[in-house]
């Protein structure tokens, strides 16, 4: 009575395509082909220890189990984390559809509009709410926002003073990230009481809650006055809902404001993911990290949006990046974005009041039974003093299925938000002891820090507010967009494989979706407990002793391993090792975080193969021998290669005194075949949402644990009130989306997950073989084969033709495809990774698209087809351009339209023409544009 | 701390749209518009008795709380219902997705495609499984396809005996439904052991059941020739997955199959909805009721698919019509369907082998421990023989949470499944008492018994069966369609308003999703109140006594009506009464119904206002008075009039002693203003999937309570175990999606639903008096308002420039929408029927849409375009018929892709050109043809 087993639902290719793409590459077997890729240095020839395969139907029945082991608690412990209602059309028609959850990140925009303008809508919100100029596509989590915050105030203060202040009223899990982050950077953060202490004489930058952890609400216009006074730039972190009653940060002269959207319909899923906000005042908008969408123009001089200021980006700055920020919260943020679209100015301001309101009747309520509360303004957070008798209320109302926040012994705090209702109030009541209150309540805040200006004027924000208007607009924009559920996006690096629903469904599930961070152990044990299996599968992938989920995103994964190598040279006496070598082909993000980390960037060369240059290392551990503290490479390498010379490498490192960091980012062609923990390495950080299935979202969530062999598990991220670092704001990081990797790896099982490798890898070397004859492949190792992704190099034909990359990436939309990975590792090729869960057909179908595309290349190079009016050069083809009345270029319409065997009927349409993204740097436009600005010439 | 109202967000107009729609019907509030509109003599003015309105997530939590109160037990009863893993694949992008469930019947077909394809898959799945010729495109259930395939037998056979055979070992509840559909139609149902008892000498039809009941698989050739012999036609009853294993009933010689294909991924839903199917061999494919999906061609000669033969449906045969069948399961189709293209010929065995090893080894195991099985081969289920103690087995096997059949005192039937586990029998054994078996099963079936043929060898079987391809193919279809996630359906007498996603969400819990029919009562306790609550609100809503939710569709629940009406008068001696009068305005599907119901039909005419014509009803009535039965009227009537004669009408019927039927099918246009039950009439079915939000799913599932005074309550469909009739297989018919309409009525409360009632008047209003000018508004009532619906009459515009009707509702897809109602309730006109659940500028969008196609056909009238080239004779435009490199059109590209203020970036484009209808009816094919059929000329 065996079951189906899922890897055949996940591996694309049956035994018939199998058969035949090994005939293409010339092997037998994928063993034999393995065998002859796979440096037999690294290789591990055992059994994963991995519980047997589980159906789909048992997965899930085992993850309900674990769910079941949670408690959904009533959550008032705030602290940036509340419960929130997520609209159903918005779960449904976003979180839970592969639409939406399986885009990539909007590196090609004419076929990304739909996200592009979701997170446009979200930066508008942003910086309406916060009285900003600019904001960006969204941040890991507040804590994460607050630390950038703090380094984009470094950079742009006159001051030279190390010193940050923080608000003593600040979220204490952001007091945490920023102190871990500031230590490498030699920043000193002191956390005053700053209503009470003075601020010193010197400092760079203040950091202010508004509210205050403690539910005060203060009026800080002398603080900034003062921070501007000697040069500081003052951080706002802010309460978006908060900010439709309150007064603003960028009204009160704020330079930056950070924060959290959780409440904004994204479910607290025991701490993340939920999208960060980061904002700025008008001059500083260059200076900020992550990802920023702004308005360009198409071809047609049509309004487009595209990612601003790429440049700006850490894969293009390397070790001069200010920030190691890669992905964004893109899911997550367009949720958000869409709670705002959905309830509207009006809502929100609805909302916030019904908040409030909560608030002062639970105030009213306590202080009539006796109870003393803070005598400040508030928004929605309470803190009352119970002397000595602080935990027995928190017990007393967890009694009745309501979490609080334990202060200390003697206070409580308590939040409201908009899922409060009496009852819930009433239990608070019954727990302090007190009768409550039912009568009217002054829930005025005071005149001086109330809002009056306007926000959300643009007419997304009017326009959606039916469930059926909100669902055909998320459907428009979703039908913009080119996701995993069209077809192939064989992108070198990203591993766009098999999002499988199986492993999507439990994250809505109400037992790990609505689940605060702070909530008591005992309502956790099955989120815990899953988490602990899944950190003990991931050390058994890789051959680590020890695992930490926390990091919740690939670059964050790398601080932490960074600092966890940091942290050991200086336990053991060895603190002044602060190189970090770094190969001239890596990710820019690995030189980003190695100076985050406080790291100096040495790079090492390549070889003409594209390996490492071992001989360039050598020369390069003899000069900074004393002073070596890592090396920081990635396996196989970014060209597709499995290096050779890998185990020299980690030998010569390690016999120096340096530690080996491996990027997991290409973990893909290795799992159930070599570990890194076993083959040299000392540290990795994994990115879940390559090789183990959560998917890109469009740009985030991703989440980057991080595995350290044993002599490092000690200086892993954790509870900081362990002593350990905290790489980002909650625990267990992004836990709601952790079900994912989990039921990905407890389905697969040992054999599932080496015969995945063993596809990828033998789909790679198909594309490869089939593409030779047409495009160079540019790297390759043992017996000509390439690891699970092959580069095309196209600058001969560049060269030759005047065709770009870019052109071909573009005429590959109008083929039906996604582009591949442009110009990365290497300027003007394309990288290609198929994945495992692609078919023979899909992987043929790509081929002959690239196929044809060099036989269009030749005709543009004989001349046939003129330099700057072709197919490539006007690539992507929209529906409008290709059935305009006017056809003046000397191609058919139909070449345009539908080359080569294009599926007629089921064609994807990109909905703008090339995008002029140098336009939209120029005139830099961040926010919604005003409707006119679509109006047809 | 009020919070959001889901009618704000069901409700598509804000105050703001409400104020302006309310400007241009000339009325100060919906109140007064209402109070002109429906007549006085009906209008009931009190307030519903329904609880407060919840917010949605107060009705998740409810809906929760009720699913709590089920049990999902292991579900071994069989009885043709079965435990099945759905594909996660296909319930998030089938059954949780708006592009799916919201669709309309497949009755425009070039906006159909995707969900036409799936049901032609769905249909060669049965043909190819049963070996027959054509199946349609589903059934509503396993019951009500045996008692159509009984009257189709009956219509088919050259035998005039009134006697339909049974086997005794066919599904008792088939047996209930086909004796309830039987007796008014005259046929002597006679079950017999057909093994043992002697055929009788003349009867039209036979029901067998393969495998039966009891589990065995029986050579019913001989019994077939038998038939055949005396002029009878043989049905067979058949489990589609023991096909997969047995010789299929086309190759025994059966006439027709006929089953459910719940076990196809479908959850049992206790009870449905589930698609039942329906094959016949050649020469009887033109007698098939139901939906039948065909291939035929478009305008440029490519294979394209459209409903075939439609002039047999009920709404053209009217009282002719064979069966009353209006509507398929279509969703649930579309799963069953897709299923099969994802487990492939090749997993499906696998499946039924696995099924069948288990019932092998759980027999081995019960006779090593000396319980009896009958000594029968059989395919998943057997039946022990425990003489005294079976009800002992079924309680110690519940007591492991495992559900078996408890057949009689004496025997205990299990059935196997490709849920069932090693656990599952190990349960099974323990509550027989035994222990079991471990060595080798032998799971062989009698050599003359097994399948030899092939069976799904089309391409689209063969070809998805990753998950990634499998999600590419159902977003693929579903980008063919257009449904309400695009835009507006303004569909008269269908009420194409929102599904809202809470409504949605609860049906794929597995509390509701997992419970077979026939689990203990213990085990369904929140199901039974859930449906006693929505049975007691729908009573409250219409002013009736007693509903029953049992029928499961609108056209069964007319039956229903009917049969109580007509025991009713058998009970009061007055069994003669057999004349129903209908209006010749009605729905074609009444007339069907009533003579289902044994009644002849009278048709009585319409005034010039469109109204019953009240002196030829007199005139009627005086003829048929002793005889009169009933008269089945729809208000407001399918001319979407208020009729102001109403009530005088119920008081005429009454007088005669007969009882008056409305037809729900328009109660949109009375809830909260006026109640059936109490203006006059005394049984009324009503439609769910209309008034109260279930989707229509692309042409099913429907589901049609009826709804009757006190007098008529002791009639109602209900358990045949307690004498009532059965007009579904289950007994609360499709009670898995009955949380539907729960959420809806629990959601609105008495407010929202009379404000829903008032807008949903207010805006064909609207339409009627935004376009009067342009077309002639057919039908009106009190002060020239019409109810809910407005008729636009295009006869004389027809006339005068040769457009038709058909060239409007195609062209209205060039403008991005879906055609209102073509030609019903009368020929040449279009009836449009917004719904409360589109905004302004959605109900604008359309009136500009109607009057630009006004101007396009004034082009055609003055000869600016000739009369076969202009774009209303082409509409609609393909993408690929305007890009294509020649345009020998008079009109330009950019007309007929483009026209008015379409949207150019968000078009949704048909992927085929007109079909041409007539051309497939001539070349029927209603299976996949060969994929070289699709190769472009």
């Amino acid at each position: 009575m065996t079951a189906e087993q899922f890897a055949d639902r996940h591996i694309g290719p049956g035994p018939d395509d199998e058969r035949r793409m090994l005939e293409a590459v010339g092997y037998s077997s994928v063993d034999e082909l393995m065998d002859a890729a796979i440096p037999e240095v690294i290789r591990w020839h055992g059994t994963l220890d991995l519980p047997a395969p589980a159906s789909e139907r048992e997965a899930l029945a085992e993850l309900r189990a674990l769910a079941a082991r949670n408690t959904v608690a009533v959550s008032m412990i705030g602290l940036g984390y509340h419960g929130t209602h997520t609209p159903a059309v918005i779960r449904r028609n976003v979180l839970e559809n592969p639409a939406w959850y399986t885009a990539y990140t909007p590196y090609q925009p004419e076929i990304s509009q739909g996200r592009l303008e979701a997170l446009l809508n979200f930066q508008t919100m942003v910086t309406d709410l916060t009285g900003l100029a600019t904001a960006n596509a969204s941040m890991l989590d507040e804590g994460t926002a607050a630390a950038e915050a703090m380094t984009l105030a470094r950079r742009a203060s006159k001051s030279r003073s190390p010193v940050y202040v923080v608000d003593a009223d600040a979220l204490p899990q952001t007091v945490a990230v920023i102190t871990s982050r500031a230590e490498p950077l030699g920043i000193e953060v002191r956390v005053l009481d700053v209503e009470r202490d003075d601020l010193p004489a010197e400092f760079f930058g203040l950091h202010l809650q508004y509210p205050g952890a403690s539910g005060a609400v203060r009026d800080h216009r002398a603080l900034v006055k003062a921070a501007h006074g000697v040069g500081a730039l003052v951080t706002v972190a802010a309460d978006l809902l908060a900010l439709t009653l309150l007064r603003p940060p960028g009204e009160i002269g704020a330079d930056i404001a950070a924060g959290t959207t959780q409440r904004f319909g994204v479910p607290m899923g025991f701490g993340g993911p939920h999208a960060g906000y980061l904002a700025v005042r008008a001059g500083l908008e260059r200076m900020l990290p992550g990802r920023l969408v702004g308005v360009s123009r198409d071809a047609d001089g049509n309004p487009a949006y595209r990612l601003a200021l790429q440049t700006r980006e850490q894969h293009i700055r390397r070790e001069k990046a200010t920030s190691n920020i890669c992905t964004a919260q893109v899911l997550l943020a367009v949720m958000a974005g869409m709670y705002a679209v959905y309830h509207g100015p009006d809502g929100l301001r609805a909302i916030a009041r019904r908040t409030h309101e909560a608030a002062a009747r639970l105030a009213a309520g306590l202080r009539a039974g006796g109870v003393d509360v803070a005598d400040v303004p508030f928004f929605d957070t309470v803190t009352a003093t119970v002397p000595g008798r602080a935990a027995q209320v928190v017990a007393a109302a967890a009694e009745r299925n309501v979490n609080l926040r334990l202060v200390d012994a003697d206070r409580v705090g308590v939040s409201c938000d908009e899922t409060t209702t009496a009852a819930h109030l009433a239990a608070v009541w019954a727990a302090f002891g007190v009768d409550g209150f039912d009568g009217d309540v002054d829930a005025g805040l005071p005149g001086g820090l109330t809002r009056t200006s306007d926000f959300l004027t643009h007419p997304v924000f009017r326009t959606h507010h039916s469930e059926t208007a909100m669902l055909r607009y998320l459907r428009r924009l979703a039908d913009f967009d080119y996701a995993l559920d069209r077809g192939m996006i064989p992108l070198g690096s990203c591993t766009m494989k098999l999002n499988a629903t199986t492993e999507m469904e439990p994250i809505t599930w109400p037992e790990f979706a609505d689940v605060h961070p702070f909530a008591p152990d005992a309502q956790t044990v099955g989120y815990r407990e899953m988490i602990a299996q899944l950190e003990g599968w991931l050390a058994e992938v890789t051959g680590y002793d020890a695992v930490s989920v926390q990091p919740n995103a690939g670059s964050q994964g790398e601080l932490a391993g960074l600092l966890a190598i940091r942290a050991y040279h200086r336990e053991r006496g060895q603190g002044h090792r602060d190189v970090c070598l770094i190969p001239s082909s890596a990710h820019g993000t690995n030189a980003a975080s190695a100076v985050m980390a406080g790291m100096r960037v040495v790079v090492v060369g390549c070889d003409a193969d594209g390996n490492v240059d071992l001989v360039d290392l050598d020369a390069k551990i003899d000069k900074h021998r004393d002073a070596l503290a890592a090396i920081m490479v990635t396996y196989p390498s970014t060209h597709g290669v499995y290096e050779t010379g890998i185990a020299q490498l980690c030998a010569k490192v390690h016999d120096a005194g340096g530690q080996v960091y491996v990027d997991g980012a290409n973990l893909n062609a290795l799992v159930g075949f070599a570990k890194p923990g076993k083959f040299g390495a000392d540290v990795s950080h994994l990115n879940l949402h390559k090789t183990f299935c959560i998917p890109h979202g469009g740009g985030g969530p991703g989440v980057g644990p991080v595995a350290v062999r044993a002599h490092l598990a000690p200086f892993l991220p954790g509870d900081p009130a362990d002593g350990r670092p905290a790489i980002s704001a909650a625990r267990y990081g992004s836990a709601g989306i952790l079900p994912i990797p989990w039921a990905y790896l407890r389905m697969m099982g040992a054999d599932g997950l080496a015969r995945a490798t063993g596809v990828a890898v033998l789909a790679a070397n198909y594309v490869a073989a089939r593409l030779r004859a047409h495009f160079p492949v540019l790297y390759a190792g043992n017996k000509g084969l390439v690891a699970h992704e092959c580069i095309l190099d196209l600058r001969p034909l560049t060269k030759a033709t005047g065709v770009s990359v870019d052109d071909v990436a573009k005429r590959l939309i109008d083929y039906g495809f996604h582009a591949p990975t442009m110009s990365f590792p290497v300027a003007g090729t394309l990288m290609v990774e198929p994945t495992e869960s692609e078919d023979l057909a899909e992987l043929d179908r790509f081929c002959e698209a690239m196929i044809a595309i060099r036989a269009e290349i030749d005709k543009v190079g004989s001349g046939e087809w003129p330099a700057g009016d072709n197919p490539l050069s006007h690539a992507p083809h929209t529906a409008a351009m290709v059935s305009a009345d006017e056809w003046p270029h000397p191609y058919p319409r139909s070449v345009g339209a539908y080359p080569g065997d294009t599926d007629r009927v089921g064609k994807y349409w990109p909905p703008v023409r090339r995008i002029d993204g140098a336009y939209g740097d120029r005139n830099l436009v961040c926010s919604c544009p005003a409707p006119e600005a679509f109006e047809e010439d």
